[in-house]
């Protein structure tokens, strides 16, 4: 029996969900201030439901559930596990139509991906989601690269870029290749992965997808024309490649619309960039597309999203228009803590009340119910029969900064023994004193 | 497709998470203020983590998950969704031999059941579960009730009680009645199931298992002994029905022990019963058994517990005492709910500034922007090109108290227009005051 936690997966202990809990509510109260609210769905959905909407890649990756009870043929799989927020939300869309719109909701769950484990890259992770359903207007599309910017900006990062490109774009010029049919969007796919598997890698994808040789070179070109800081040089590439095809020219207005929005929206020009190539891995984006990536210690891509206008009508619903974006969290609570010194932390505990022996168990047990109704955590160490010295060492093992100590003599001269085990100081308070005592030093501390 | 969840699942909306969320805090305050520290644990465990430790009918209830990726063959499953947060501690504990013990962990995390739906059973919810590990003493069992009990009374209930009783003095009386091997702990879980079957369920439950009709008579009368709010009737039923028996005189003597640190732990009598059927049914416990009721509303069982001592040596670790509880809260909060008039809540957003025409967009967005620096919750409306009396419409649809128009008469006049939706009242403000004016209005309310 190995006790380890599936792979891919992990414990998390104190430390380690106080500093996600900090980041999670830097990022709602970004998400409410905007006026966004939560929202949570199960973990399981129906296979149904799950698939054929991320594209072929990622519907191999979700994990899938055994029918339960007799009527389950063995080897029969009819859940699944959420695989991203987005899908979800448009199914509660679907199946909630009388809900106010724009309806604006946040989603801070665990998703579960089948990915091959490696460093960094975990197969249940949590999501951050914040998205706006029922408005085409390309101003909800600038409040999300809005929400981006001042949540990244709001936790502390501050060397970043958010990529922006237009699925109507990118679609516009591989409608222009003529390329076989259901080639496009795994083209599409193997253009997002540039950045992990540089320019060749994409070339062989590219190949190997069945895309004929001048095509591939056609694309390699528009790659390579992709990126850049200026807003004016991304508009005139687009208008070369794409600008003479009517979606094309719809995707080039929605982006210039976009830019004058985000200026609105204060977004400095400085952490924006414009990529022909950006293309998000998953088939549903129909709009303006969006990733964010950190330099600071060669984080990467912490969040992406963008337009997906047919999602919800997919799933059954009305055909409403909806934008999003997603954040992941644990490369950038990584980076933080890396920051941070470990100490601030702190202890989860503030005070250790010893036990001398059974005969005063009882007022060890009344003291350690005042300290706590003086708002302190307190706890009793559970074993009356243990030695003081190994009571002593337990606190210094947990970082417990105070132990009190109610033995008969104390008991018998009606006081308490306060140790401060970082100044290795001893004080006599008396009993009745003790509460006062305590709420003094939490203050002070 | 149907975009309803599901069965047994739930989609969450805005005021009940908020309602989880707030008495979430409470369990989490409450487990803290005794020394717990937080823990999380994979949603995945593998299977041969979680089966055998339940019992059968839960091992069939575990929701199993399909090996993935090219090895898997196909129906194959090596990995469950986690049944319960005890033996994923245990695996913890099992994984992390170097912890300081005794280790003191809370855990608040969803758990999958495949369960029959019913009306207010769920096949995910959330369990709230504090344990503490490495010692056997009672002192420690007797911590967990007086857990339960704070941290029902933090919670706002009332009519509860406690109920207690032995593995021991339960596995005793079982071990007179010579049973066939195997049949005991199934026999123990038709007990548990008194509450929901009735005596002539359980009657029925044990002729069925194979329990020879003497020993049934034997086990019904027992039952019948069984529940006094008296801690001195229970101790002389057990002494009647075990008390020759070395491990039920152990059982006795530390319910004894448990009864005499219940009181140094101010735990009212009132709030206990001692009741020699109750069973939980669960196989891995070994000690003193507890289950918390709810009277109010007919909510019924509400949290339970126990010890179980040799879980963590089944898992691959050293043989270390545990005991624990676990907290349901989905009826809790239900009741809570029903009590509390729902505009408590409150809306999810303080104001919407309605965006009068594309001419004026960005004045609106940064009169938002400023209002979100004030503190305020504000969203902009996310059309420039609806008409204001649809904007109007939706902030009332979400009970959004304020709407701020800028509109070009006031951005001419170098001022805005504040409507008080619920007073219906109309203020003009500069803009320079408009950060000031919300400030205020929000400490007000």
């Amino acid at each position: 029996m190995r006790p380890q936690p599936p792979k891919g997966t992990r414990d998390y202990f104190p430390n380690e969900i106080r500093a996600r809990d900090r980041a999670v509510a830097t990022v709602k109260r970004v998400f409410e201030s905007f006026g966004y609210a939560p929202l949570e769905t199960p973990a399981l959905e129906r296979l149904d439901v799950l698939t054929g909407k991320y594209g072929d890649e990622a519907d191999r990756l979700i994990f899938r559930i055994l029918k339960r009870g007799a009527a389950g043929k063995r080897g029969e799989a009819d859940l699944g596990l959420r695989y991203d927020l987005t899908v979800p939300l448009a199914r509660v869309m679907a199946a909630n139509q009388d809900l106010p719109r724009p309806f604006k909701r946040y989603q801070v769950q665990p998703v579960w991906r089948a990915e091959r484990p490696q460093r960094g890259r975990f197969r249940e992770f949590i999501q951050c989601d914040v998205d706006c359903v029922g408005t085409a207007s390309v101003l909800a599309d600038a409040e999300m690269v809005a929400v981006m910017h001042e949540t990244l900006a709001a936790l502390g990062l501050v060397e970043y870029r958010i990529s922006i490109n237009h699925r109507k774009i990118l679609s516009a010029f591989m409608d222009s290749l003529n390329l076989p049919p259901g080639v496009q969007l795994a083209d599409i796919r193997e253009i997002d992965k540039l950045d992990k598997i540089g320019i060749d890698g994409v070339r062989e994808g590219l190949i190997k997808g069945g895309t004929a040789a001048p095509a591939v070179e056609r694309i390699i070109s528009y790659i390579d024309a992709g990126a850049t800081k200026y807003f004016a040089a991304y508009i005139e590439n687009a208008k070369s490649y794409v600008g003479a095809s009517p979606a094309g020219a719809d995707g080039i207005n929605e982006m210039e619309k976009l830019a004058e929005y985000l200026s609105y929206f204060g977004v400095p020009d400085g952490v924006l960039s414009f990529d022909l190539h950006m293309a998000r891995g998953l088939d549903y984006y129909t709009g303006p597309i969006f990733e964010a990536y950190v330099s600071e210690g060669g984080v990467g891509s912490v969040a992406g999203g963008g337009r997906y206008d047919h999602l919800i009508a997919q799933l059954g619903g009305p055909d409403l228009p909806a934008t999003g974006t997603s954040f992941g969290l644990e490369r950038i609570i990584a980076l933080l803590a890396e920051r941070e010194a470990p100490a601030e932390d702190g202890a989860s505990v503030d005070v250790l009340v010893a036990v001398y022996d059974e005969s005063v168990l009882e007022d060890a047990l009344k003291a350690a119910a005042e300290i706590r109704a003086a708002g302190a955590k307190c706890e009793v160490y559970l074993e009356p029969s243990a030695k003081l010295a190994k009571q002593f060492g337990y606190a210094d093992a947990k970082g417990i900064p105070y132990v009190v100590v109610v033995g008969p003599d104390e008991v018998a001269k009606g006081v308490v023994q306060i140790k401060d085990l970082a100044q290795r100081e001893q004080k006599e308070v008396p009993r009745t004193g003790l509460t006062s005592a305590f709420r003094s030093m939490l203050e002070k501390d």
